[in-house]
């Protein structure tokens, strides 16, 4: 349908960031991996429990006042079948307590096998006459470099499930370049990208104006940001690169249009790791210290911005 | 280090093709499927293991015929964590049975990020001194859209492990040419891409001659495959759409180089569902049937292909 539940979320506590969950091991405190090894053992199941039970924390620290988090599905899968379970119950978690969840999969493939993703990571899966949820979240990251085929799945459940996707276009690695600002017919291929996001979402235009199709944007373009914004006027943005990449808040407000609106500002390892960087923290304040730079985040991005001040 | 495994392996088999096993639910046959129902109800873990039952069987049925399979992620990612887990043991018992693995992913990411995804998928991850394996596969199918930075990560692994990838280059769908066949300069984004396959594979050149970088480019677009063999003569090819997708033999010939060799080619539902397209058949001849139908491609293939007739 739209993003609708995303931005309404950021309205009420104003506050367009999201809490990247990126939690590899050795950032989550000792007397927590030690709990779990003592159970399983140095096992992979044992890493993903004590993930687990890190992000629980985490989300307890930050749903009142982030309105959403982005798990990298990347740093579950590692973890094997057992970091998949974590990324499906910290998916869970976060929601009871009124979060929106991106999970951060860049998924892309043909048709039937599209419409399959689409079904882990947003929707539902038929066993046998019962309708059950493999992931279930609210927004799920997509490459659009196979075309229309590799979205028009995803369109579909957006819309009857009240679903979003956000399509990579300029992405915040210093690479990013090398296809993504090559140009055809005079236009960059980060612009060709961003305008089919334009084209996919046009019949799924919610209330504020933006439609269930966002875009993934670096903050470390800002320059590219704040062309982007003007050419797509019905498509949110997923703003990474923040903070430890380098992206600062000035730049990040390019991404919002007049009224602060239109962007979400991801900051992962500034905030899962707030407490390995501040010496006079204990690790049994990690929580503490997760929330304290995210209240920091939330104020220095609203800062620039003209409905949040 | 190179393909080279895989390549030894078709060599000895005379077979160059690839067991897609992306397994639904609804393909597998119904006394399966209640085995485990009766034990774990209609339950993402029932359907899960009646998956992995069906897998172990089809590789029981093909090992010594096709040198290799290529699990789809989205397949197993449809039925949770438990789906992964079964990801992970098919895997494995493939492997066993001296079969390569290529999982189908299309995995990409930045930096730090892939190289999550790299461990997750080809390598090893350490839990406080024990190294594990998560998945473990041979090879990963890989998105080039974000560029180097997406791709280094895994050459590195590539070489140290002996494992390969395949980056997409020509997808095989009906819209792969929205963004693949525009042109940069006179050349179509898919040689650019190939171009890039060539450069990330200079220094890992095995001893057929083909680099541990191979590229995916679509059966259903053989004029494209005849350009790109040409092109790119240390790449190999893991060909899709053959068969239900619509590509021909003949066009597939294309992928493989003077010698026969260069090129994997892919066939997913009609191995799976043989059984089911056959009304001759009964259900528990399921393995059989995909038996037969490998080998019938086995043939048809290679009655193309100058080294294998």
């Amino acid at each position: 349908m739209s993003l609708d539940r995303l931005m309404k979320r950021i309205d009420e506590i104003h506050n367009p960031s999201v809490a990247g969950l990126d939690p590899k091991l050795e950032y989550i405190p000792r007397f927590i991996q030690d709990k779990f090894f003592v159970m399983k053992g140095r096992t992979l199941e044992a890493a993903a429990d004590a993930i687990l039970a890190y992000n629980k924390a985490l989300i307890d620290a930050l749903y009142d006042i982030v309105p959403a988090i982005k798990p990298q599905a990347a740093y579950y899968e590692m973890y094997g079948w057992a970091g998949m379970r974590t990324l499906s119950e910290t998916i869970r978690y976060a929601q009871k307590k009124g979060m929106f969840v991106i999970t951060d999969g860049k998924r892309n493939d043909i048709g039937a096998t599209m419409t399959a993703y689409a079904a882990a990571h947003l929707g539902t899966v038929e066993v046998d006459g019962i309708s059950q949820i493999p992931f279930g979240a609210d927004a799920l990251t997509v490459n659009g470099y196979l075309g229309s085929d590799g979205i028009t799945p995803l369109l579909d459940i957006c819309e009857k499930q009240d679903k979003g996707i956000f399509v990579l276009a300029k992405t915040s690695n210093p690479s990013s370049g090398e296809l993504q600002d090559q140009q055809i017919n005079g236009t960059p291929i980060y612009s060709v990208m961003g305008d089919m996001c334009e084209t996919w979402g046009k019949d799924q235009i919610g209330s504020y104006g933006y439609s269930a199709i966002g875009a993934v944007v670096g903050a470390t373009y800002p320059k590219q940001l704040a062309q982007l914004r003007e050419r797509l006027p019905h498509t949110m943005f997923l703003v990474p690169g923040y903070g430890a990449q380098g992206g600062g808040a000035q730049g990040v407000a390019a991404a919002f249009d007049m009224q602060g609106r239109g962007a979400v500002v991801n900051s992962s390892r500034a905030i899962l790791c707030a407490w390995k960087k501040d010496p006079n923290c204990s690790e049994t304040d990690f929580a503490g210290a997760a929330r304290r730079e995210a209240i920091r985040m939330r104020d220095d991005i609203t800062s620039y911005l003209h409905s949040f001040t």
